[in-house]
């Protein structure tokens, strides 16, 4: 049945609608024989649900900390109401349904992480143990619950799971590039964070050489760190939110042409127009930032009267999740990034019994 | 310069941004050279703005008025806060700079629609004349400014005024589906406003009696006008919030194999899975809706792992202006639709003096 396949079981209200529409899911137990519990280790928040947090957190643990307790005790799933966006989580299999399809493939205490989104994702926390603010990550005790529709990863391999889940938390933005970018192409990726780093290295491979790669970002070591992975031809350091700066200097950059396709993968909101505006004529505009505002690209595009292709982000591509996966396998200077930017951490306790989830 | 092209120098706050971003814009003279001044007759609000207002002022004519003779006042342009939408404008040219592109084409007193978004024209409104729910128009006395890169249509011809406006307000999406919609197609389209009804119309067209076409609104007598104009093969009644009820539905009408293209041109917000969930999987789901939630949609795709290309519905593709109005004036049924539900309306001042827009 299909919509018990989608988890609309789990929705408290309002009734009838999926589960990543509902301002509340019920996360209880007992499991039903089409679910699979998951023992959650650690969620990894969404950048801009991240960055919304940390700022109305003040930059403090305790208070970002207890932000997250709120949201989930309330919604029954990690859905920031600001930002609309969730992330994934990483865990332990504890029990898997008799009707589950991860039934013959899976077993208990097998490491996983979850490719659909936190918005969707019953979710109960009993204690917070640790915020890490620079991988915006959060180690928690609780479990999590996945739907038979609901795509996971098995974490094993090369990779420790803490570059694992960074990776897969935006696994969707390079298949999309390895999709829609070719040789010749001139592309570029705004935004240097871990789903822009992907796309890079996608591009980089799909482009093999010939075309021209453009990284904007606002950071000038994130750049720096790009241009010594090879990962792009020209960094344009400026502030994305200024659409008319950043497009004079990618044409500049590109002798006028501009860029066949522009991926966003910001993590700050206002970047629609440099995105636009960067994209040559007929060209695509590929919007991952979850910051994104439809009404700012769509009406954004008309006002400056150009026919260009604005594409969404769909976070499911069959096989994103090897493909990212791969691409830090097979680059040792990728995967060393990733694992300084993404460390595996000792877990530090939060200072009191705090956690507030209860 | 670029930047005056696109109107950069009517930016009050904050600086350095589009307008179409920007919180404030300066309406005021003396006309730059690069600037067209339109004589202001009816604004067309944007049905997810209407809507909001609508609810907002209670459904009173006087409220409603007193709320967009606030934005106006307040952010020099009709961008309402809420759904971040606007609409367009008619009215009639009164001066032409030398350097606008307009200058060889247009003459002082010719009667033209602009076809970029209220959202980034400066706009000033000496007094509200008229408002009339239903057609969703505001007829105003006022300014307007169109920057050299702003799109707009010179009316003239067999349409009524009314009839053209209503037309050229969405006529993007109809263009869009022109590019999209081939023949053998299933394609369905969310909503019988008046950009769904053009889409529809163009679907109609673009499939030349072959592959099946879906139109689903929540109005029976909507539909009911659909039918009669022979515009779709199968009608849906349905609450287009209700994702899994609607995929249902068309799931039982296309034998299981969902569509191949979806078009969203609901004016109500959550009808982002309907969509999702009515494509099939490698279809293409349009979203013209300005009610769309970017989170929404692509959070909602990968929460149900559906591989699909989500579009965002550009306003602006060159020749849209002519193909919405061609199709108007070469169907006589579609034509008396629009004469019906946009007749020429007799202007009746609002019962006090009361426009609140200095």
């Amino acid at each position: 049945m299909l919509s018990e396949e989608y988890g609309l079981h789990r929705v408290v209200h309002p009734e009838g609608v999926l589960p990543q529409q509902a301002e509340r899911l019920d996360p209880s137990l007992p499991l039903r024989d089409t679910e699979l519990l998951i023992e959650v280790d650690s969620l990894n928040i969404d950048a801009a649900s991240w960055a919304q947090i940390w700022r109305q957190g003040s930059a403090d643990v305790q208070k970002v900390s207890k932000i997250i307790a709120a949201i989930v005790s309330t919604r029954g799933k990690m859905h920031n109401p600001t930002t609309g966006s969730g992330g994934m989580l990483m865990g332990r299999v504890s029990q898997i349904g008799a009707r589950h399809p991860a039934n013959s493939r899976l077993r208990p205490g097998d490491r996983i992480a979850t490719l659909v989104s936190l918005t969707l994702t019953p979710l109960f926390i009993e204690e917070i143990r640790a915020v890490h603010p620079f991988t915006e990550r959060v180690d928690v005790r609780g479990h999590a619950i996945l739907f038979a529709s609901g795509q996971y990863a098995k974490l094993a391999g090369d990779l420790s799971d803490a570059v694992a889940l960074a990776a897969l938390d935006v696994c969707g933005a390079p298949a999309q590039v390895a999709r829609l970018a070719k040789p010749g192409m001139r592309v570029m990726v705004l935004g240097a964070g871990k789903s822009g780093t992907l796309s890079l290295a996608q591009a980089k491979r799909s482009l093999g050489g010939k075309g021209q790669i453009i990284a904007v970002d606002v950071s000038a070591p994130a750049l720096q760190t790009l241009r010594e992975l090879d990962f792009c031809d020209v960094a344009i350091q400026a502030d994305a939110t200024r659409g008319m700066e950043v497009m004079e200097r990618v044409s500049d950059a590109t002798g006028g042409a501009l860029c066949d396709l522009v991926v966003n993968c910001a993590s700050a909101p206002n970047t629609e127009m440099s995105t636009v505006l960067s994209t040559r004529k007929g060209g695509v505009a590929l919007f991952f930032s979850m910051a994104t505002s439809f009404t700012a690209a769509t009406l954004g595009a008309e006002g400056v009267a150009k026919d260009l292709t604005l594409l969404m982000g769909n976070g499911y591509v069959p096989g994103h999740a090897e493909l990212a996966l791969n691409l830090l396998s097979t680059d040792d200077r990728l995967r060393k990034l990733f694992e300084a930017r993404y460390p595996v951490v000792a877990l530090t306790a939060l200072p009191t019994s705090n956690s507030g989830a209860r």
